[in-house]
């Protein structure tokens, strides 16, 4: 029997590429960080824990100039889409107008970060965020102090500190909505528990396994070559590989 | 005015010894943690990010030990008042009763967190759990797959888990609530936002400020000197002190 309705799979995704690899975990902690929701004394700490985690990866490689690229090869790849005859023209131009939008708002963006460097709550709080525990209120009374502030001020804090992102963050979600809709899932069957294959040049792998397996998939892989062993979720004797036959689905993003 | 209701005050704690330094942050982690809590897709980074915290605090000293001394203090010390002629009998042997039982269930327990050392979910996830995004599926396929499994599955490993510090923190949790319930809160006067005193040795400085005031106290001390120093919230021309007198409530818990 054939999982396909979401609630049967389980879906994984993989990058083999390091850009890619960026640009997922700074979709990851976007979720984390959820900018629509009130921040308070119950859920501070997994706020900044994210926004502090978006700053390191933002210092620690160019993202704003990989979007802006990825996007300006979206753009030529519409032209040539918008040659083929077949097309449907409206919807290549209402993507391109996206593209293009988030481009320039992209563009147009100051230093990432530079910013919220300034800004003394921040400086103080992300100093203390990396020992374990220090987020008591001794730590960080400033932090303590703010949290009882009014939720319109924390909320107007929080926008102000999130409109350093936005744009960024605009280009990157549409850049992996592009990404993944390149390429369709396809069924595949790993035997004894392993896939291994060489393919083109890729970005993304996206797996849907059934959830009636009781094992997950551990990909490693770089562009031109992956492989996917599956592990056993409960392993018996310390073997932790699945030896089954797995069949599952596979999206090879290019 | 003085403010007395809890909505109108903003409450500090400062740990003047190492020991209640440990505790105050292990009491903190235990209210991210929220055992009692469903762990799922949206809260779990919150929930590893604790636990994980807890162990290295764990780890890094002998808690155990600190909680079960201080215990057994709080034995001798009951044992004076039961002597006291105007002392409440009852009171006294209930608290009695309290501080014999998570006693004996702390000198009860194996060596912290060595039965979650064995847990391979926990061990790959702690590794990762470090980096900045190190929390995307990708990078702990195990942990996605977990996330998946039936709320009732991850309740009962997070009993299990939780199980190893319950005797832990109800030692130390009583043992904070006794120390917090040993001293009264006073009005006092930190003169041009400044107050400086040396006092018999204190474990745990507890401070109550009344929300009006736009500033928090900044506090340094050790044992037997403390000073608390006011810092305005809202600094202009780069002054960060805050130089008006703040009229706040202290308990000096010895």
């Amino acid at each position: 029997m054939r999982a396909t309705s979401p609630n049967e799979t389980i879906d994984y995704e993989y990058p083999l590429h390091e850009r890619v690899r960026t640009y997922l975990r700074l979709e990851h902690l976007k979720q984390l960080l959820k900018p629509n929701n009130e921040v308070d004394a119950t859920n501070y700490s997994r706020y900044f824990d994210a926004l502090f985690a978006i700053l390191e990866l933002c210092e620690r490689s160019d993202v704003r100039t990989d979007v802006q690229k990825d996007l300006d090869r979206r753009r030529a790849q519409l032209k040539v889409w918008a040659q083929h005859p077949d097309v449907n023209q409206q919807q290549v131009a209402e993507l391109n107008e996206r593209v293009q939008q988030a481009y320039t708002a992209i563009q147009a963006m100051t230093r990432i970060g530079s910013a919220l460097k300034q800004d003394r709550l921040l400086s103080v709080t992300r100093q203390r965020f990396g020992m374990p525990g220090g987020t008591c209120n001794f730590d960080v009374p400033q932090l303590h102090f703010w949290l009882h502030q009014s939720q319109q001020k924390r909320s107007a804090d929080c926008d102000r500190w999130w409109s350093e992102f936005s744009a960024l963050f605009n280009g990157l979600e549409l850049e992996l909505e592009l990404l993944r809709g390149q390429a369709p899932f396809q069924w595949v069957v790993a035997e004894g528990g392993l896939l291994q294959e060489s393919t083109e040049p890729l970005s993304l792998l996206r797996i849907r396994v059934p959830a009636t397996v009781p094992a997950y998939p551990v990909i490693s892989g770089h562009k031109q070559r992956f492989s996917i062993r599956f592990l056993s979720n409960a392993p018996q004797q310390g073997k932790a590989s699945y030896e089954s036959d797995v069949e599952f689905e596979v999206a090879l993003c290019p």
